[in-house]
């Protein structure tokens, strides 16, 4: 008996995952050129206008240790938490910012480097929503949560997990314990934590400090964990934020501070506006991360878009946005910062345009030399939502532009005379020996994309990229194994938390 | 009565169309960088190896005139119509070819420059099928064809019609008669001929000058038509796309010389060897016509992409496509030639695999600087077919990457210092005067892209970006203008097409 033509999606065996074809897990660097949209003069202006911010203006930070701080370093303090900045602040903590740092993980194989020509690509960090065909959009839970980890691990081009939806069934005191006891124990690949607030940031921190092994001080020497820092634009730094800033700059994890700038809205409507009050910001954040530790690992995050002037939407992957990707990378190469980026869009859907507002993102970003991609894979819906689809499509995004940036062979055997001699004039190439001996490494083999003829892929069910992409994750879900952990870890993992727990709960 | 709130798509009246977001018609200048992707040393090893392959392989011609003006240059004439070609002869056709030259509409405003830093975007050019999502995929009809010129028209960011799609309900014979008619009544932009053989070319030619009025040697020195001469890769050109060739040629028209090299097929399965038999069989095709006609402009068309090597089925928007695009691209710096690149994709369906196949597309050419996007818009399916639906997605993508291209305001005004003061710290923007000022024209404002919060869009139907094109591709339609014409020149353009008709009817 034949197999019928069409299959349902669903669960399948684990060697069709063993088919789908991934890249192996590696950085892949930069080849492609530094994209220069301003003139040297005119990255002066911003430079010197967002600094002329800081000196001016000031920010408002709602954390009087930050505040202490930064007046201690000769910062002018006024009214209404009022922090002025001087240029030589920010000059100074320039000058302790490291240039490239590495990130590591439980399982060394999965250490990232940030910085230098490395590029790494993250989840979507945290929206409260998921979204997949079967279940349609709905708020995350533990369930989908650890799915998405399963995903992350399961992908070879994914470097760092965000996490990329929040667990909304759990408690919100304690649910940042279970989400880093997953986070821990599913994947063995880095990933981010949470720093709203000092508490829940130093949980984390003593949670990899068990699943590695390390003290503190040997934490700070090898950081293992990001956190995601935003500037509550216009300059504001709410206390939360400050908190966990400090929290994770003490511990000597790298915070990624990201200012919140959408033109129009939280930042002047003009693109160049909305970029001096980022880097106003992001310098600050940096300042403060510096001064609490000095050689702390820091990146600058460039979120800067635009809003639909007419409803307040925010958009993604608009030119706005492009421009902004990219001239941010012309910034944090003038400060030789670490540079963060984002893989974005507005869509409601895992469409045309959700895919090619985030391959906007995705060049723009790769021509601003970004060394780490947050929201890499999954992200849909101006990030309110987790898409378990949209982690496919983004994935086979990612390979072909890692693919691009890997350098041509150009030999006298690629060059392939003897190939053309043995074709012939009209003839063809697929028997020619050349073919034979490289036919089976010499072009990327996709993931998701679907090269079936039409009559073919009709035959087999018309499915669009998205349809392909829900049975794509499934199969890899069902193919997943978790990594080795050592029981006696993973029950510490569990005996911290349960404590942790306890103890949280005895306040409330 | 308040009006439904979903309204079917369907026909809407004109000032619908009115609010649809176009960019001016206008051509882009590159601003993004040139990629580099294979060093200088690399380049000049396919360059050379192209050039062996001519001197030691040579290409098949099937045409005796072609075959006679190669060989009176140097050519060396073997068996099977082999013709070897030394560098010599086509270095010295180098010397001849234009840099740069404009395309003449029957409406001057809409002359193209092909050269130097400018882009144009042309339609895909002649798939035997269209699709929408009403009446599905089916043959090309002159209905079909129509439309897609008037959306052509329509639609600002496209700057010459392929023509889209093949009128398969017109007879063969005399459909390019019918076809050409179309291209000079309903739109005044510049347009692609056909050119299998000479006779239909010069139908073209003829019909063109008595468009705008003007003799062949005019014609000559302010050329109207582009053609396509692909090459039957590898190293063979058969004898219709010879007579084309110098046909186009001949009159002065810019003939675009594209080899059809699509590695482990048509081409070696390297890329290297692939850019070097598609660069041999482009200079042999770029010295031909200049043999022809010395200074009768050209392109030297780059298509190199790869085959699904399980299948044969032809891949694009691939990484070694996007390689592809940027070495062509330096290739044809090298050589001061101008560059015409595609924006093509594989998909089945204008879904997500369908965009960021073009992005890949897009993106790459316009790193390899390229002058002239032929399938600009509308490509589907590897190039078998026209999608209406498509075209609006890709002029949305091409709209994007124009305002990329735009240069950035960085002005004291931009800075917005001003407004940052005004909005204060955790303030907002949207009540600055600065915003006021400027929300109008500031940011793009999109074509197809819905920003909408996912229950606004949910309750207007959640359309996805396929469908909304659908209604907007429509909406054009309806919207349609014909561009004036004179009365007499549309006469005697019919005039000619009812000679030709019966003149090529009675040697049937």
């Amino acid at each position: 008996m034949s197999s019928p033509p069409r299959e349902r999606a669903g669960r399948r065996p684990r060697r069709v995952a063993d088919r789908l074809h991934q890249l192996p897990f590696k950085q892949p660097r930069h080849r492609l050129p530094a994209a220069e949209v301003v003139s040297a003069d005119e990255l002066e202006m911003i430079h010197d206008a967002s600094l002329r911010v800081l000196e001016e203006i000031g920010l408002r930070i709602q954390n009087q240790t930050a505040i202490d701080l930064l007046r201690h370093a000769g910062a002018i303090v006024g009214e209404g938490q009022n922090v002025r900045i001087g240029r030589e602040i920010i000059a100074q903590a320039l000058t302790t910012v490291p240039p490239r740092f590495t990130l590591h993980s439980r399982n060394p194989a999965h250490n990232i480097v940030v910085g230098d020509d490395y590029l790494a690509f993250a989840t979507v960090g945290g929206p409260p929503n998921c979204s997949d065909l079967d279940g349609g959009r709905r708020p995350g839970s533990q369930k989908d949560s650890r799915n998405f980890i399963r995903l992350v691990q399961s992908l070879n081009c994914v470097h760092s997990v965000g996490p990329a939806v929040a667990a909304i069934d759990l408690d919100a005191e304690t649910r940042h314990l279970d989400t880093v006891f997953d986070l821990l124990t599913l994947t063995d690949k880095v990933f981010g934590a949470s720093a709203i607030g000092a508490e829940r940031f130093n949980d984390a921190v003593d949670l990899v400090c068990i699943a590695r092994g390390v003290d503190r001080a040997e934490l700070a020497r090898t950081p293992s964990l990001s956190t995601v820092i935003n500037t509550n634009s216009p300059l504001l730094v709410d206390g939360p934020m400050a908190e966990g800033l400090m929290a994770c700059a003490a511990a000597g994890q790298a915070t990624i501070v990201t200012p919140f700038t959408l033109a129009g809205a939280m930042a002047p409507i003009s693109l160049a506006g909305a970029l001096a009050q980022q880097n106003a910001e992001a310098l600050a954040g940096i300042a403060l991360v510096q001064l609490v530790r000095a050689g702390a690992p820091v990146m600058y995050g460039g979120f800067t878009s635009n809003v639909d002037m007419r409803t307040g939407a925010p958009a993604f992957g608009t030119p706005e946005y492009a421009k902004g990707a990219m001239v941010t990378g012309q910034l944090t190469r003038r400060y030789g910062i670490p540079y963060r980026s984002s893989n974005v869009n507005a869509s409601n859907a895992v469409d045309a345009q959700a895919a090619y507002e985030s391959q906007m993102a995705l060049w723009s970003s790769v021509l601003g030399r970004t060394h780490f991609m947050h929201h890499g894979v999954g992200w849909l819906e101006g990030g309110l939502v987790a898409s378990f689809e949209k982690m496919i499509v983004d994935a086979e995004m990612i390979q072909l532009l890692v693919k691009t940036m890997e350098p041509m062979e150009v030999t006298e055997d690629a060059l392939g005379l003897e190939a053309m001699k043995e074709a012939g004039a009209g003839g063809h190439f697929f028997g020619t020996a050349h073919t034979q001996r490289r036919y089976e490494t010499e072009h990327y083999t996709p993931l998701l994309s679907d090269w079936r003829n039409f009559e073919t892929w009709q035959l087999a069910g018309s499915q669009d990229a998205t349809q392909r992409a829900n049975t794509i994750y499934k199969t890899m879900l069902d193919a997943y194994e978790k990594p080795p952990i050592d029981p006696g870890i993973e029950e510490a993992l569990e005996a911290f938390g349960a404590r942790r727990r306890q103890e949280i709960g005895a306040r409330g």
